[in-house]
């Protein structure tokens, strides 16, 4: 009733969840930070850092069978408020139409280099 | 199979994202925040900020064809501790029976003004 | 279309919510923090403060009418980038197995005893 998911070759996640789960026709995709082949959080250039999570969130969707264009929400969390413009402009790249709903606010991470997070619910019916 | 709404009158998001999807007999609000009618970010009183916000995720939900007695979960966003005990007194007299689940924690904004933001679930079958 | 249910023997909520809602099949658990009978803030152990806060959190989900294991999404809020490592410790041991998808965030509470605040979201069909 409950389906789990990890994407295939994603390195094991360090804390105890599951990438995404589907039940109900709708997909729930843990909150996604960008880290490299290892695991280890990625350092460098902010909007690569952003296109990186965005690239995890849609593994763990295609892992779930599920495609971008389905995602009705999305949660964003930013280390830091003058990352919203630089967000915001890889963000509506990602999305050219047609953008899910959203919630952006200012946390801090388990991580101290961690700049974006991004989790996701898409309906796939 | 998931439908946007953006409600009639409402200034363009300055964001890329849907006021609102609706999928599987569930609707997905963006976090609201209070704004003029330009867009610009409410100054002012608190109480009037709270409303307001209010006022704009109910204007979502009913794009959308959604009543807030038909919100299942609300997630509300405050810049300060402080501002709980008037934010439960206006949220209070806006659901006075039968309230939403919710979650309220403190966290800062993309824009320094901003008090108060919040997002919602509504069920609609 | 919409139930509302709040565990029998749990002090009423301070705050206009209700500790959970089911529609569609999905149930909805307000974030959850650790009290005594009293409904007063628990003061101690971390360790404690995150088993009461889960077993919170399953007592909403019973009160529903759903187990720990049909559990699909949970978003943790902590109170310092320190306690990810002992919340995860804890939480391995609660779902040591099939865990749900999870978002985790550090964050400000209303209450400054507060640690950690934990939501979720379950799938009963």
């Amino acid at each position: 009733m409950i389906e789990r998911f990890h994407p295939e070759g994603f390195p094991t996640p360090p804390v105890p969840l599951s990438s995404a789960t589907k039940a109900g026709g709708f997909v729930f995709v843990s909150g996604q930070v960008a880290t490299d082949r290892d695991g280890k959080v990625f350092l460098g250039d902010f909007a690569r850092e952003v296109e990186d999570t965005l690239d995890n969130v849609e593994a763990c969707l295609a892992a779930a069978g599920a495609r971008p264009d389905q995602i009705v929400k999305i949660g964003a969390f930013l280390s830091n408020a003058t990352l919203f413009a630089p967000f915001n402009e890889i963000y509506r790249r990602r999305f050219p139409s047609a953008p899910p709903a959203r919630t952006t606010v200012v946390v801090a991470f388990g991580h101290p280099d961690v700049r974006v997070e991004i989790e996701a619910i898409a309906y796939v019916g």
